[in-house]
């Protein structure tokens, strides 16, 4: 879609399966990030920095319950860069609160702000040359899930029919995520082929369908919501969560410190092994009853595969109160690596 | 990329990292899919079901290693349809034989062919309205190993510096792979940036960072590389591998079958368990030897999560000669789903 004036690319992150985009003003450099994922901000800051462009947006089309926004984080590695999500979402510590009509520009470029509620209530749709960035509210044959974050399939219905179908036919529609390799759809596309919205579905039919998906609720979300709404600025950052190294927990371990593997079963006794004498709840289930009867100044060091789960679960032990929160960097691949001993269901090694 | 004549469509295999591409004239409704992949057949051909447009070229890029291609299974779905790759690749089954300069029309559009050895002795290069699918050859900021399957760091050298850096600057790159969540580049950038074969590499630095490697060999490549050269035929119709349902193997279990279950040992002892009395060997290690002292009419049953590594076991055991390969359909998915009795490390549940 790369015309010689308008740089626009579309990015992958696999483990969400999020789509996030990028547009640029090839001759002014200015430009603008759709739908962040915390994870890929050094991916996509050295994308910009390669291209020699300039951000001046880090937009959201709404707040995300899979993923953690790089928005803040971008923002504070990137002085200047102004971060905008819907001003329904009350997310104060967003720069640009956007509505119906707003009109963003980067350098020639225009980019159109959709209200498109339903799949949550301030999904927001972007609209640039041609082009939609519908977030979840329209993905390619299918839709967001309105069963959380006041969403509502009634609502996602008038958006998504009266809204995004009344745009040209021939509009490309690039979703915010897509879980079968596909990576781009047209507005005539989905009219015509949408099972759930498009080929002449009534409302009634739509709720039926969305009501009878029955889905189990994000596995982060009750992280991932409340990151989200601070624009994903670092917890780690505000609540000095510290790094702790593989070296130095071998060989200062305390009995005093509560260490906690954060990952499944099959992995706690697969082929990294784990720390004699830790703790083992899965990232994801419930972490306030599993630390019940632990004072919030106890020291409690997180471990994982890698770092990147224990960080988020350090993140939640903050968010429930915890003071004195510590992470293993490297999580057992370090570990492993240093051929520091591990137990494999039980067995030491 | 889609313009009112041209359909253009990007497709992700999330499991190899391969893209796969549909070209298409959107007014006679010819089309074209480059590197397609066996496990997305259905996906494929129903988009092209949907856009009501009609496939006359299957191409390859080249002998893959790491995943099957779709060409031999589409082509026995759509009669008429032709399988092309290149000339040198010397597979006797393909339809078209590809060498540089040779046009491939679909409606009013043309596919330019362009050899560009080096990743293998045999990959080619697509051209078609200024993008360029690259295969192996070219990755964004990267590009194909070199060791093995006639492959050449010098050979590729050549194919991509004088072949496609050469090409007009803004030309799209499309490539076979992406590990990073890149969809596109251009030549102007990877001329710039590759940092293998761009930003004024010579030949010498290029062939030192190809030998400094020291890569892994890909998993399946055994299976794989004998099955791209025969287009991805279905070795499973050919065998007459048998499925067996998880009901007919709880009841009619004869200890005459050899059972192998052939997920790693974490799966294995994992949440679904696994069959009682059942060997295991990891999909991907020596079969051969594994099997080695068993009669080729001695009858074996492959078991895996959901019936599709499991096959995969079982075409390799028919490469090796066995004559009595059975396939539990479902796995341990539909195992777990008709509580059929489990064992996890040796406990029965």
């Amino acid at each position: 879609m790369d015309s010689p004036r308008l740089i626009f690319r579309q990015l992958y992150d696999k483990t969400s399966s999020t789509y996030t985009y990028l547009l640029a003003d090839a001759q002014t450099g200015e430009a603008v990030l759709i739908d962040t994922v915390m994870e890929n901000v050094d991916r996509d800051l050295h994308l910009l920095s390669e291209l020699r462009i300039k951000l001046k947006f880090v937009l959201d089309t709404h707040i995300h319950a899979d993923h953690i926004t790089a928005a803040g984080e971008i923002r504070r590695r990137l002085p200047g860069v102004k971060a905008g999500i819907a001003k329904t979402a009350n997310v104060a510590c967003t720069d640009v609160h956007l509505s119906e009509t707003d009109i963003l520009c980067f350098g020639d470029y225009q980019i159109r702000v959709l209200e498109t509620p339903g799949h949550t209530d301030s999904s927001l749709t972007y609209l640039c040359e041609g082009m939609v960035f519908t977030g979840d509210a329209l993905l390619i044959r299918g839709c967001g899930r309105t069963d959380f974050q006041g969403g509502s399939a009634a609502k996602l219905f008038e958006s998504v029919t009266e809204k995004l179908f009344t745009l040209p036919p021939e509009t490309r529609v690039f979703p915010g995520h897509d879980y079968k390799g596909f990576t781009s759809s047209s507005i005539a596309e989905e009219v015509d082929l949408n099972p759930r919205l498009g080929s002449g579905r009534t409302l009634p039919e739509f709720v039926k369908i969305m009501s009878d998906l029955k889905l189990s609720r994000p596995e982060m979300m009750d992280i991932v919501v409340p990151a989200n709404q601070s624009c994903g600025q670092s917890l780690v950052e505000k609540a000095h969560i510290q790094n702790v190294t593989v070296d130095s927990l071998y060989q200062n371990r305390s009995e005093d410190v509560l260490l906690i593997d954060v990952r499944p079963e099959d992995e706690f006794n697969g082929d990294l092994g784990h720390i004699e004498n830790v703790s083992r709840i899965t990232l994801g289930d419930d972490l306030n009853s599993f630390l019940q009867g632990y004072e919030r100044n106890e020291p409690i060091l997180f471990v994982c595969r890698s770092g990147k789960r224990s960080m988020q679960a350090s993140e939640a032990a903050i968010k429930l109160g915890f003071k004195n929160v510590s992470n293993l960097e490297g999580g057992m691949l370090d570990w492993n690596q240093k051929s520091l001993p591990v137990e494999k269901a039980g067995v030491r090694k």
